[in-house]
């Protein structure tokens, strides 16, 4: 059974809630940085290029974690444990630019960025959770 | 050499931004949680309770890391990796105290939940940064 997100967080996960993604570096020292997401429902999606340190973390490292802060109330959050069972290159542009909708209001990522359109592989991380706990 | 904090990203220490700590959990997955923190010039203190998870993680994973993020951009932000190098007991409710302080503008952090007062052991731990990124 994978748990999902509660109904009454859920706002975490419509709103442009930017969050943070944590994975684990090659010696054991935790990574964490600021990210765009999504929720399928089931798995929560975050999207990366290839290459990037978070890719061959994630690749290597199935146990990530994301913390997803109110930004209207610090001590409202949402901490999802969970571990990476998939990854999509073939979908990662219209995944980013989704995203790039949901956070930035514009449907097309690399208006914001022309000189890496064509230039990066996007790829998307499919996160089962594994406990959610919600404060 | 400990590297320090960017003199442009000090507001992230001085203003009371409730920032994430990261600790590992036995069986390597991440746990990622808001807390209070300072900095002494050369060591980031956080403060827990003796016998909490963070507690119990930090004692016997030293790698751990912080991520702060400007509560008005979240795209500015300071990844700060570490390693606990040390704890202090004796100094743990001035400590709780301080940060009360500093996150609520009141120097008792008992005043806000008296039923723990006198019932908890508070602890520092010291993390010396190993690397910080800021962005």
């Amino acid at each position: 059974m994978i748990p999902t997100i509660p109904e009454a967080y859920m706002d975490l996960v419509t709103r442009p809630v930017v969050v943070t993604l944590v994975t684990v570096m090659p010696d054991g020292q935790p990574q964490a940085t600021p990210v765009w997401y999504s929720y399928d429902g089931t798995h929560i999606l975050v999207n990366t290029a290839r290459g990037r340190q978070k890719d061959r973390n994630m690749k290597n490292r199935a146990k990530v974690t994301i913390l997803a802060v109110d930004p209207e109330n610090p001590y409202r959050y949402m901490e999802i444990r969970g571990e990476v069972v998939g990854e999509d290159e073939e979908n990662g542009v219209a995944h980013i630019n989704e995203l790039s909708n949901k956070y930035r209001g514009n449907p097309d990522y690399y208006s914001a960025n022309p000189a890496m359109r064509g230039k990066e592989q996007r790829v998307i991380f499919k996160i089962a959770p594994t406990k959610i706990m919600a404060r």
